[in-house]
């Protein structure tokens, strides 16, 4: 009996795991807390998510540092650029990862140039890579810059030239993709088309698209390889759009969802950069136009479970993958919007890696 | 003065937004509600969660039709082998791709064998596909077998075998193991290993992860590639593990998170075909053995932003990366566990795609 009686519970439960039901559980509906509207919208009920089982032991602390830190005034702040919280995560990879950084301007905007200490390698002299930093198009140079370089230009021994590009609010959409181009075009003189790389996160991940697409606007060639990161190429009023804008906000920065149902006169964007600017252009949101995604490059996907750009990045991935692109599509479970920013977890480790062979596959030597 | 205003608005909304705060913004935490404990748990408050902005029209309505399915106990009940909620997608699936099915005993277990009534492919005919259905180990065939084979056989114009393994709670592992391994012997008779791909969906998945490790085990030689969909190569109390078990539930079927803290003395899976086994076999939990993944053929692994198998599908490509097997990823966004049994939505259509070219490019000729 106490065996029946156990089955009959693990009956229940398969029901309710699966989705499928047996008929010795047809009777247990699902509990009454969770209320779908006939337009499919759910009511979810309160929830404690733990970090992810799935998490290695040094990401499990990482998450718990970043969500405490979400949380506290002092650490979101930027000081010269760099948030309060990156601060730990920059003196590391500086001191972890051999580079030399020289200040310059290319194509009349200014940049960061990076080499790595111990040279950079044979297959990778005719090579360089742009990096466009993150910071919602308002901030974070060169803290973002930084962390998006450092590394890539010493553990791939390449060539990293991170763009200092206009930003809002004193800026406007299209002045960003302009100074990548200008940087691109100078670049161009001494590189083929074909061994320059592109990539950044959050912003700069939009951005490494939306100038994707200004090249081909402006008879630019092609770059031989693109990386959009803790982003996707569409965007909505409380980040990239999709679930993620509700998801995983409480769980990858602590902070609440947006109301519903969202009121009717919302800007598309919160961004002061697009001002004026629309999300039906492909030069703004490239994800709008199937004929701006088709003639892209090879493209890396990178985000996490818990990043507010998850739906927007494998959206994107979707619709590169269905009109014949090569795109390669890599996720990290339970962690967050640019928790590559930190390079001390082995996750962040296989990141580069998979960045740094992405690159080496695809550009030209 | 409205327009400064205006613009103090943006700026908060940005620092809230990309989590990156600004000075003008510093002052502003976020909403109280969102309550993080020291070990990183997040408490999250209700929400309301519409169907994704970034799905075809078709999926929106098919999601919300889902949503309501999985609270009527009377859709998810089986009858004969098939999920009520399940028939109409069978009979859509059997009228719209032209198919043959055989019953036979191949091995000396139960299958249906299928060929498309268009013949098969010239480049497909050394090569075959061995089905593995979902259903939890306990049910679903022919249901989901059906489903998961009829628009593979016609659309890709190859033979697929779908095997009627033996499940719980009559059965126990290994027999699932042991009946596809019987198959496969059999199979290797007419078709070199390289030319025989293996798939299938939620327990399919993941069996189609324990088969390859059972081959290795038992000196049978690898497949040429294999797809792990709707699944990972781990399993939790609640599903697969990681956030997912808490996150996808209420917007994937509708279902409520498990409660927190969980119960000490937790299985480790729900499933009676799991009794005695051990989550550290890797012949159970692939996962659980780098050495074993390390072995493994080229594999394809699919999800949905609302599967509660997300985590552990994002896990295990990782994993399966840095452990230098090739292993493409690709989810749908704003889509649940099993989607693509409906082949009546753009994103199946996508999703059978990259099916039949991840098979053709990867199976030997």
């Amino acid at each position: 009996m106490a065996a029946m009686m156990r089955l009959v519970v693990f009956l229940l439960a398969l029901a309710t795991i699966f989705g499928f039901g047996i008929s010795a559980s047809a009777k247990s509906a699902p509990p009454a807390s969770v209320k779908v509207e006939s337009d499919g919208t759910v009511h979810v009920p309160a929830m404690a998510v733990p970090v992810s089982s799935l998490l290695s032991p040094e990401a499990k602390a990482y998450m718990a540092e970043h969500l405490k830190d979400m949380q506290d005034p002092e650490k979101v702040k930027q000081v010269a650029g760099v948030p309060v919280f990156m601060k730990g995560y920059l003196t590391k990879a500086k001191a972890t990862f051999g580079h030399t950084m020289t200040e310059r301007q290319i194509g009349g905007v200014h940049v960061f140039d990076y080499v790595p200490t111990d040279g950079i390698a044979l297959q990778n002299r005719k090579r360089v890579l742009i990096n466009l930093h993150g910071g919602g198009f308002m901030g974070c140079f060169p803290g973002c810059a930084e962390l998006e370089s450092i590394p890539v230009t010493a553990l791939g021994k390449v060539r990293v030239v991170s763009v200092d590009y206009r930003q809002g609010p004193e800026h406007v959409f299209p002045a960003a993709s302009e100074d990548v181009a200008a940087v691109y075009r100078e670049l161009l003189k001494t590189y083929p088309a074909r061994n320059i790389g592109i990539y950044g996160c959050s912003a700069g991940g939009i951005l490494t698209g939306m100038a994707t697409a200004w090249f081909q606007k402006h008879g630019l060639p092609r770059p031989g390889a693109i990386g959009v990161f803790c982003a996707g190429l569409t965007m909505s009023a409380f980040g990239f759009g999709g679930d993620a804008d509700y998801m995983t906000a409480a769980i990858g920065d602590a902070r609440q969802a947006p109301a519903w149902p969202a009121p009717a006169d919302l800007p598309w964007t919160a961004l002061p950069y697009f001002k004026g600017a629309s999300p039906a252009d492909p030069l703004v949101s490239p994800g709008a136009s199937d004929e701006t995604l088709r003639r892209f490059p090879p493209t890396l996907i990178i985000s996490g479970t818990r990043g507010f750009e998850l739906s927007s990045a494998v959206k994107t991935h979707s619709q590169l993958v269905a009109l014949g692109v090569q795109a390669d599509l890599h996720i990290w479970e339970g962690l967050f919007h640019g928790f590559f920013y930190n390079s001390d977890i082995p996750e962040s480790r296989e990141a580069y890696d998979v960045v740094l062979r992405f690159f080496d596959k695809n550009l030209g030597k």
